[in-house]
């Protein structure tokens, strides 16, 4: 019997082992999408508390606790930290088999250097423990906690009308780790709830520092935001959407519905979809032009406990994987820019595991030679950010794709405590990669060998590194 | 080499045997969902032969048999006992590696004792062994068998029309092994078939003992079979459906659809959805305020082959798996209840696996810290309950849910011998569990060898027995 | 560690190892379905170079050249046979874990007993090699590699209006290897683009050696062809749809959907499904009547990029993987036929792996005793021709269905070197059965050892000998 979580986890031979102890363990961490707070880097934040650290924000966390039967009062409620947390530790021993469990030990693993497992009898020892050293540890900061991991560079998430005033002041200050901005303009679509539409067209207007009387003006006005996210180091965007959307219209139509709702009039969900449709698609040609990589995170249904989304707001818990048929639309959307020359880098994140065969293929209609693994399969999103999940995109982008070319591993996390998923996700491609060698299925003499070895170095780091240009 | 089918089977190491062995072997059965005929319990049936028992009403055998090219005679015709019983022996070596070749030797073994392998050349001997324990062993019936395999309760599948005569006189009897009714209102629902409709209504108002001459009346006898079942122990209710209902519709529009129904018009394809929303609704907030759990079985594709149905009758083996994008009515209609504080506990099964991790990520949207476990998925169901299925149900509830408050396993049959199903899902279970403790996935030193027992312990017996309060 | 692709390659275990190498391995090849070009049979056509043989037509390695980052001059360029090449070898290394990496190396090894992995650094030593083999070895044509794997019949895939004539001069030079046509009316079908439709139809016209006026003429012409490809030896009919079509019309609305394509107008989205619809359904008749089998592959999304289609065409690597809620729609077709007594022998290929459930259980709604499974499955294809697919359609057929009725593989391929394929498919198939013997969840002695001998038999080659009835 292995030991849990021992030097070998998920690494069930050893060349498995091999290559992530001499090829992947030590290399930096870009982490090209996460959720962080730019503040928090700014100010080198230091925690009031693992509670804060752990579950101050973590909905995978919340949504454990409720399934176990969990008072609210405990999770987003009024309780202490001590009571969250042993609320919290309750639960744990409940989580086996579910990411969390792992997620939970890795931190307290590598960030604490605890190998206590938590559970009610080890509660309050581990709370005092980490918080100690959250308290008194100079190394027990978010930047602290940054280069701990090794991180060499994250990209956050930010709104279009986002000033970067803490990515300014990081980067002014000449922290060693990069921290960039990246560009996810999902409000600048959301034409479907006018009134906080028009909201957001006015907090756009003072963040460009011009009028905006017309759609020409709106678009003008994501322009210089562009521009200024460029200069800031931006080559990224992001975009959150239920589907692909593949409309006819033309742009009269679309001046009509921004004219409108900015008239607090309330669009048809057709107009929505063709709004979204011809945002989408100025988004993307203005990636292209500046030479970014676009993302797409597509297919999750979200704030469906309206109850809760009433009291907590969203992204509390409430979402889960949808379901679409949209593989058409995605195909219209990719070819039509193609078509025109304007198809940038693009990374694809789908939430439902039911559609990883058809976006696995998508990619090679687009590849064109330009860049290797110009079109990309995003890494487990979510929901399927855990072993089953990452091993079904890896087998999947290996047998219909070229595994080769993939940039790895992103945290999509408000944590300062998730890169340990980097290297569960190391762990898990050189456990794939070794079990096939051991079995046979790859060659590991000569010059296949120092392939192999390349291929899981560029996978943990150089892709990235090389394919995003920061 | 391993033995087929030894005291081992499927339990590939020395934890996962121990955990089966130790802890989850003996416990008895809570069969929460099955669709035993109550009247052979309480006549205590006993079977004419092998045949009887075996291939009387077991579709999936018959299923096996046309596709091994067995004339309909052999399997639901004329020909004798023996003839079919010989049929279906001839067809055994050819179900090699489907789940029926694991049942029916699990079956042979654990009621009969029998371990010799059902092929052509022992199908004799095996018919006249089976036949003669079944018509002489006084432990050889209907109650004889669910004693054997250690049944603490059963749910049988009733409509409300029925008047539970033979749960009432199994009660009365004092049997030591307690039915109950459950409640399965679909026919309440069928309104696309007016004229069945009308006749259903009429045995439910003679059921209910009143008139229905309206829509109220007709839910005011829904209301007081309810309760008569309640007060028969029923705490379960069941619906298949093909799809979730997510319609727009006012009171009234339902009760012109009920009116027009029973004056024999047929109802458009919406009107009938807006009707099945409506009663869907109307039962959910039944099962609520009776602190009832209420299950859906969605997504089969019933009655493909209009020349059998015609000729044998639903539930013959022409069903198959179905498609559909339901998630969002899903979402939908557990909102409207949980809005209304009226979200019972809830079972959700899917059929087609290709919905997994929708349903899994689903539960946890309502869970709401009142129940652990409140908002269940249901186990592997028809055509998913094999090794593959329960596999892929208990990774997914797993990685996606809180595998620890898994209510587990019911047969969902009609044979009384489908009990070692029970054991399969164990072994299954605890193979899974030891795999990982034996990769060093999870821990099993102190505390956490004793949660992962008690686990084991749930989901085979506890978790069922707390969380249906029967 | 298992030495890559030894002569144990993909057999993990001596059971497994045993079946493939004493049943499987040695015997003959039945191909019924490929892409072959009969004239390179016809004309024993000797190949110019490894480079016309391998990246001539390989739409597969195109992908992985363009994902790799290869400009499209070296793919499907000018670039001489040696560029192209040696970007091909550079391409191999970074194809581990796609099935290219082991179809590239089985296909070396057995038609040329190279065993060398091709790289940069040996691709000009196995270039120069293989072109010495293609040029001077006698057995080194589309003949003789036929005959150097053991093929004893293949399916070609075939218009209604090709003249045959490649079929007619190989069968009558008596050629050992039997090539026959199978029918592939899809073009009869595409009204949707009534002016190629009209070309079409004069074509028939000659072809069928009648004049073309109305509906019927067509059919009659259908017919005629029909005729002629079974005295030619056809018994396989092959249609590639994008989803199944269940459609209400009348005869007379399908005449005027003919007549007014063939007048150059543009039919409606309805029009063109009922018409597809309609001849379908004539399709599936008069295969019944002649006693043929009828294939479906559905699922496909083509030509995704409109700009490579203009330059180069359909099939050159810009297909992928497409959704469809068919199910409905798939059962409406096979229960009108049978309903109608007009349902022949069936095989079924789905591409996108989400169905494969729904389709697994699709088969036993039609499955009638007449013909051992009449209704098929089949093996996985295109995308999903590769391990993990292969893996997943044979578990989930043997779960849902019966594995050992099962017409097993096919190459669906342009190329005379892909015949190891059928290596590939049975020492997979040998491989899971093995595992299952060896895990003790089969029996391997007396009558069931000889009953998965024969099984592994029938599956490689006997089922699909007395299946087809060539």
């Amino acid at each position: 019997m292995k030991s849990f979580l021992d030097e070998n986890f998920l690494l069930e031979n050893a060349t498995a082992q091999e290559l992530f102890h001499e090829q992947a363990k030590a290399l930096p961490i870009i982490d090209y999408h996460c959720h962080l707070d730019p503040r928090m880097v700014a100010e080198n934040h230091r925690f009031r508390s693992i509670t804060e650290l752990w579950l101050g924000g973590d909905h995978y966390k919340w949504r454990a606790m409720r399934t176990n039967g969990v008072p609210e009062r405990l999770i987003t409620g009024e309780a202490s930290d001590w009571e969250k947390f042993e609320a919290w530790a309750k639960t744990m021993p409940y989580c086996m088999r579910n990411p969390l469990y792992h997620w939970t030990h890795l931190e307290l693993k590598t960030a604490f250097g605890i190998t206590k497992l938590l559970n009610p009898q080890t509660a309050r020892e581990i709370f005092d423990e980490t918080n100690e050293r959250l308290q008194n540890d100079p190394n027990m900061t978010a930047r602290g906690l940054m280069r701990h991991y090794g991180v060499e560079l994250v990209c956050t998430t930010d709104d279009p009308v986002d000033d970067l005033r803490w990515h300014k002041q990081v980067k002014d200050e000449g922290f060693d780790i990069r921290m960039l901005p990246a560009w996810r303009p999902d409000k600048a679509m959301s034409v479907e709830n006018p009134i906080a539409f028009r909201g957001y067209v006015a907090q756009l207007a003072k963040a460009a520092d011009m009028e905006i009387r017309s759609f020409q003006d709106f678009t003008d006005a994501l322009e210089r935001r562009h521009e200024y996210f460029h200069a800031m180091g931006s080559r990224l965007s992001d975009h959150g959407i239920n589907e692909f959307y593949d409309e006819q219209y033309n742009e009269a139509e679309i001046r009509t519905i921004f004219n409108d709702a900015l008239a607090g009039k309330q669009p048809t969900e057709e107009d929505v979809r063709k709004f979204k449709c011809h945002m989408l698609y100025f988004f993307a040609v203005q990636d292209n032009e500046a030479g970014w990589t676009q993302q797409f995170h597509y297919g999750a249904m979200r704030n469906n406990n309206s109850r809760m989304m009433q009291a907590l707001g969203p992204d509390t818990g409430y979402d889960s994987i949808g379901q679409s048929q949209t593989a058409l639309a995605m195909s219209h959307f990719f070819n039509r820019l193609n078509e025109n020359g304007q198809l940038t880098k693009t990374i694809i994140y789908n939430l439902n595991p039911a559609d990883n065969e058809m976006v696995a293929t998508m990619l090679g209609n687009f590849q064109d030679g330009s860049v290797p693994g110009k079109i990309q399969w995003g890494s487990g999103w979510w929901f399927l950010d855990q072993k089953d999940g990452i091993e079904r995109q890896l087998n999947a982008l290996s047998a219909l794709g070229l595994l080769s070319r993939f940039v790895g591993m992103l945290t999509d996390s408000r944590s300062f405590l998730s890169y340990p998923r980097h290297e569960y996700f190391r762990r898990i491609l050189c456990n794939l990669v070794g079990r096939d060698i051991e079995r046979g299925e790859l060659p590991f003499e000569g010059f296949e060998q120092e392939r192999i070895k390349q291929m899981i170095k560029d996978i943990s780091y150089y892709n990235a590194k090389q394919y995003f240009n920061f």
